[in-house]
């Protein structure tokens, strides 16, 4: 006799497993019709010269399951209430995720994410693409020994839930101090919000702060991650200028619910944003019953001056959410970032995140909070600010030996990148952009950060992750 | 010359910052008005005793920060352009978040983060409120040696951005690989989203596949935090009974969109859902165009007979998303989950979680990749399930030795919980609620897990974390 089913005698598969998953898939598949009869275990066992303990095994668990049943006395037959339809399945029909929410994440989050596919490292090729720490400049071997110190101390806090999904208690206090330190914020360790890097933060901000089709101010041009993630949620954006003193104030609207700033370092202008417009802008949130996020991205790296202080701490009860993160400072791949919100708010984002994921893993805020407790982020920051500072210099230098007067820089002494204006003035050979791709140099446009109005010629340079030289033959290669 | 501001000679504060604070904080609190002069640098060096070229240093600092201005020969004044209203600033009206999102994530939020708030280990307590993994028996000495290998390779991976926002690519076919052999899932790596836990995972879901109104079916008992994230995107819930082959599919609707359902060991009945009832639900989920979410929580402890496949992986082109998760298995504080979803999905979830946070920290992907890699997660599996099944077993022995026929448990030997109805028969006495505070014993009722309709005495009782004579000794305490 031949038998309905083979095996496969030299297969790690266990024969029993081989006859189960034969039959099951033959029945899925309908090659085997409901209320067929099937061979006994006898026959079986015979037609594949295997033990009939065997098949019985893989019988067994085939009625347990529901593929396959007995009657007293006639036999054993495939089951007969396996719905015919799934045996003889149409395609499926195409799935449908049209709602409001899922084209706009869908179509906002593919921009978003073509724009951070950066170019990977090429050989030869030049990249001022990036506006990333240094990664080698990270004190990574005291990272690794924080690491295992929070690992031996077989403290259940970092295998377990955290307490709170607001962050771990250790971290928040260590945030509150540094940013009432370096930033004159004004909040308790309470008020602290630890989240998944600052576009969990904006995410959550989007969740708890507007409806869709609220209307919400956004720099123009202005920062990419915040705005999709308000445009996903349903946002209106009101695209408000930008001068050398930060947001012009004047273009808010009333009807503005909430405002997104990025007062350290404008991205991507790099301008600082004054004492007085922001004093202005607290004003006006305040008449207006809007609420500010301040995003105070590369706020660690400013190269004259002294840094204003944030928003945030500028005057008590201000209707402001601090938005602060250590992937710029530290490394992108740490995802830690943290809100400061009022004492009103603090229960809502709290719930919001326990919704959103439970909490972010607690192993890397403990190392986290050692890091800022031993004071090695402050002396990582002190010293990347003399490597970037350099590097910026040498941007500068370069861009004015190579395009002189045709080039003009944007912003403060500060951050990991500068915008610059370069007025090609070269006559009938490639354009900027072309020689860019000529001679290997990645090189970004201002144009995608402008909602409208772009203007011709503005480029934004990241010099954070590439030495000197490096910097100084990029802009070489660039010039006429 | 009484001087205007003060200065802490004994403080570690720098004087010239002092002066600069004194300043500037009078300003802002209105006690120094707009236009009023200012003591010149001399005549302030003069009051407080201290260096002309230390106030001069903190003058300049307030003249940059826009503070103060000079007038040529007139000398220094108090900002003139600085907002009024500020200065004399009411409280600042209260902070709305009333967006239909807000008040849900609020409300539901609360609920939810209150259930979560177990009561911590008290002296004496025994508690039946947790279905977490006993973390003890977790090999943690493995989990540390591999996270020490992935720190010491200096990888530019796990200090960067992962390269996609769907998971670090090791992982996920890891993950591909332990669902296809353990679960009879079929996919490829391609279509697994690595996610911060299954909350994340449910969060995407509600994010992506429904509108606000939609209706999505849930069982009824059923998990709370999945409904609770579907209540807060806007969801409206249909509950379908719960019998002892699962979801009662004859109660789901046309108009249904999605369907939640954890066929391993319901939540919280314990009940796995039978293979007609897995083809039953796919065939309508075809018929309606509606997808579903199958939660497979706790589908690796089955403490008899081999478990049935996932409904994932029981036909091609099923309109199921797989929702896995490591927290139950190893320890709470990994927040690292995974979701399966079709093929035509895979590019709106991947932008979605790019939106959300970009991606799940690297590190312990990493780490987790390896972990699974070299079989320790296999063999912790094989040996908890023999230490939960005689958990499972003490619990069930001594509820039918303290409660006889008055005790009914439900489901299938599975799982780290189980649910028990408990007739209490006791005449006068303390109903067992009673009895549970009284002798010190955190008891669970199943009545948060009902939407509507529930039974009373019905309790589920967590016996994962607890050694069996603790088990004994909470059951005996309940006991008339």
């Amino acid at each position: 006799m031949r038998a309905a089913i083979s095996i496969d005698s030299a297969s790690s598969i266990p024969v029993h497993r081989q006859i189960y998953q034969a039959w099951r898939d033959g029945i899925l598949r309908g090659r085997f019709a409901p209320k067929a009869r099937v061979p006994s275990t006898r026959e079986l066992a015979g037609a594949l010269r295997v033990a009939r303990s065997t098949v019985t095994q893989a019988y067994e668990q085939l009625i347990a399951e529901g593929y396959l049943q007995t009657q007293r006395g006639s036999g054993t037959f495939v089951c007969s209430v396996l719905p015919e339809k799934l045996l003889h399945a149409k395609p499926a029909p195409k799935l449908k995720t049209h709602t409001p929410t899922a084209p706009r994440l869908s179509e906002y989050g593919a921009r978003l994410f073509d724009d951070f596919d950066y170019p990977r490292k090429q050989p030869g090729w030049i990249s001022f693409s990036h506006w990333w720490p240094d990664q080698e400049q990270f004190p990574s071997a005291s990272w690794r020994r924080l690491t295992m110190r929070q690992l031996r101390r077989e403290s259940p806090d970092v295998f377990n839930y955290a307490q709170h999904a607001q962050g771990y208690e250790p971290l928040r206090r260590e945030i509150a101090s540094y940013v009432s330190r370096f930033r004159a914020a004004s909040c308790t360790a309470d008020q602290v919000i630890v989240v998944n890097g600052s576009q969990q933060g904006l995410d959550l901000c989007a969740r708890l702060l507007f409806d869709p089709g609220d209307e919400i101010a956004v720099e123009n041009p202005g920062y990419l991650g915040a705005r999709r993630v308000f445009l996903a949620a349903g946002a209106k954006l009101r695209p408000v200028p930008v001068d050398d003193e930060g947001i012009d104030c004047r273009a808010l609207d009333k009807k503005t619910r909430v405002v997104y700033v990025t007062p350290s370092h404008q991205f991507p202008t790099g301008v600082a944003m004054s004492l007085q417009r922001r004093l202005e802008l607290i004003v006006w949130a305040r008449q207006a019953n809007a609420i500010v996020i301040e995003d105070d991205y590369d706020s660690e790296y400013r190269y004259s001056g002294t840094p204003l202080p944030s928003l945030q701490g500028l005057s008590a009860d201000t209707p402001v959410i601090y938005c602060g993160t250590f992937s710029k400072v530290m490394f992108p791949g740490l995802r830690i970032g943290y809100l400061i919100v009022p004492p009103k708010l603090v229960s809502a984002f709290r719930r919001a995140k326990w919704l959103a994921d439970r909490n972010t893993p607690v192993l890397e805020q403990a190392v986290l909070a050692d890091f800022l407790g031993e004071g090695h982020l402050e002396r990582h920051i002190r010293r990347m600010r003399r490597i970037y500072a350099s590097r910026r210099e040498a941007l500068i230098e370069s861009l004015f030996r190579y395009f002189g007067a045709s080039a003009t820089v944007y912003g403060d002494a500060a951050g990991m990148h500068a915008m610059v204006r370069i007025d090609d003035r070269s006559v009938g050979g490639l354009v900027i952009e072309e020689r860019a791709i000529k001679n290997k140099v990645h090189l970004r446009s201002a144009r995608d950060y402008y909602l409208s109005g772009a203007p011709p010629n503005e480029f934004v340079f990241g010099f954070a992750t590439l030495g000197e030289r490096s910097i100084r033959e990029g802009i070489r290669r660039l010039a006429p």
